[in-house]
């Protein structure tokens, strides 16, 4: 990817940040080298991590996102009138900082005074949160500071933190190039949640092949009939759409290969 | 891409031609600068290319590829028990001469006593042809030697080459990248054919984003309730599935409303 050049560059308590200008994607952010979003291609990834729970919950009052302190799904969490209170809770006050100054089209949302930011660890906080209608995990890789939201142990405590009815949702790699990464992460939620479905969509930032998220829900199946309803044609999204909350789950053979038992 | 090696490239009457082995997909096709095929990804290309039409069409004979001289469509072509005839349709028998030596599981299929190979133009051959149930364009790019493979001109001609009933699907470009070649190759196809619906697959080395295929059938719709058909789920893929055949069809927003009028 050809950079323009770089906006911000700095080694936070917890990781290295940088905000690039890039002549295809637009402005980018990266933590330990690796891209987390870019203006261009965010919206693939924030409205299919943010709307397939959000619509597989009857009623979304209380919604927390763990990780993604750029705003992105914040946003589209905010899309929905039954949100009440959004809580975001990011180890990294400095990645809220870099998006709040270069990417505002993201992190402009986390000004909504349903918006609560609580700078902390993810594992902390989830130990002591209840009552949440749907959880996200919206993370880095399974390296450095992301480690510990990989762990069945987690997946636990999210199960724990969501009131009945609850639905949770993690980005979970790519299962082209890291198919143990995937599998591990769908396992272990599967271990916590009656109901375990994998989608994926097509992040042009992230893989040359697609991108995996994975629903645990403590009510209604994602594929439900009643799923996911009249208003979610009327969002005014650019990649999701009713007809595409069903189809994404519908996998690739060997993608659906890896996850059989 | 990281290249390992050039393992073959010359200048052919028609483009300029090079096979590399690549580090992270193996061996690669390049005409003129383009990624036309890698050992590591052509699968999902070549299944979700022949497939589609393949099992929309109810019992298809004589089948027809314009391009494709690597072997690959030709390959998933003869997986189909009712094909009796492939006639694969290069204008540049170097390709075909390339894949031989240096890609053998794709060039493998044209050793079948069912394919004929025609190193002939392809708008020239589709004039004459008469009587097919299945064509299929794997061609490059609209630029160079393909670009009349892009015409209304030539999906009129391929609509006359059919049978009745017949199936011709082609690739139709990145909607992302290109949306005006997409749409405009969607439109060329609408003219001449009852049935048009576009369908993506993410093809990892083709863009970052995700490839289009245009079906225009005079016979079944591809998403017929009869279709995909109870072999669908009997072949050997590692991509395709009879779920995936319909959920395919299912687009993003912003490629629904391309392609809308």
């Amino acid at each position: 990817m050809r950079v323009r050049g770089t906006l911000h560059r700095e080694k936070t308590p917890y990781q290295e940040l940088a905000v690039l200008d890039t002549f295809e994607f637009g402005r980018m952010l990266v933590l330990d080298g690796i891209i987390q979003t870019t203006e261009k291609d965010e919206f693939v990834y924030h409205e299919m991590l943010v709307h397939v729970p959000m619509f597989t919950h009857p009623r979304p009052r209380r919604v927390m996102v763990v990780g993604g302190g750029d705003g992105g799904s914040v946003r589209e969490i905010l899309r929905h009138p039954a949100v009440e209170e959004v809580e975001l809770v990011e180890i990294d006050e400095r990645v809220i900082a870099a998006a709040r100054q270069y990417l505002p089209t993201l992190s402009g949302a986390l000004d909504d005074p349903r918006v609560r930011i609580n700078v902390t660890d993810g594992i902390r906080r989830m130990a002591e949160a209840r009552d949440f209608d749907v959880i996200l995990v919206d993370s880095t890789d399974p390296v450095g500071p992301a480690v510990g939201l990989f762990h069945e142990d987690f997946y636990a405590a999210v199960a724990r933190a969501l009131a009945p009815g609850g639905v949770f949702t993690a980005q979970t790699e790519c299962p082209w190039v890291t198919p143990q990464t995937t599998l591990k992460a769908f396992r272990g939620i599967a271990r916590s949640f009656p109901v375990t479905r994998l989608y994926t969509a097509k992040v042009p930032t992230y893989s040359n092949w697609s991108w995996s998220f994975t629903v645990g829900s403590l009510g209604r199946d994602p594929l439900d009939e009643a799923v996911p309803g009249p208003m979610a044609d009327r969002l005014p999204t650019r990649y999701y759409t009713a007809a595409l909350h069903r189809a994404v789950f519908v996998l690739p053979r060997f993608v659906e290969e890896l996850i059989k038992e």
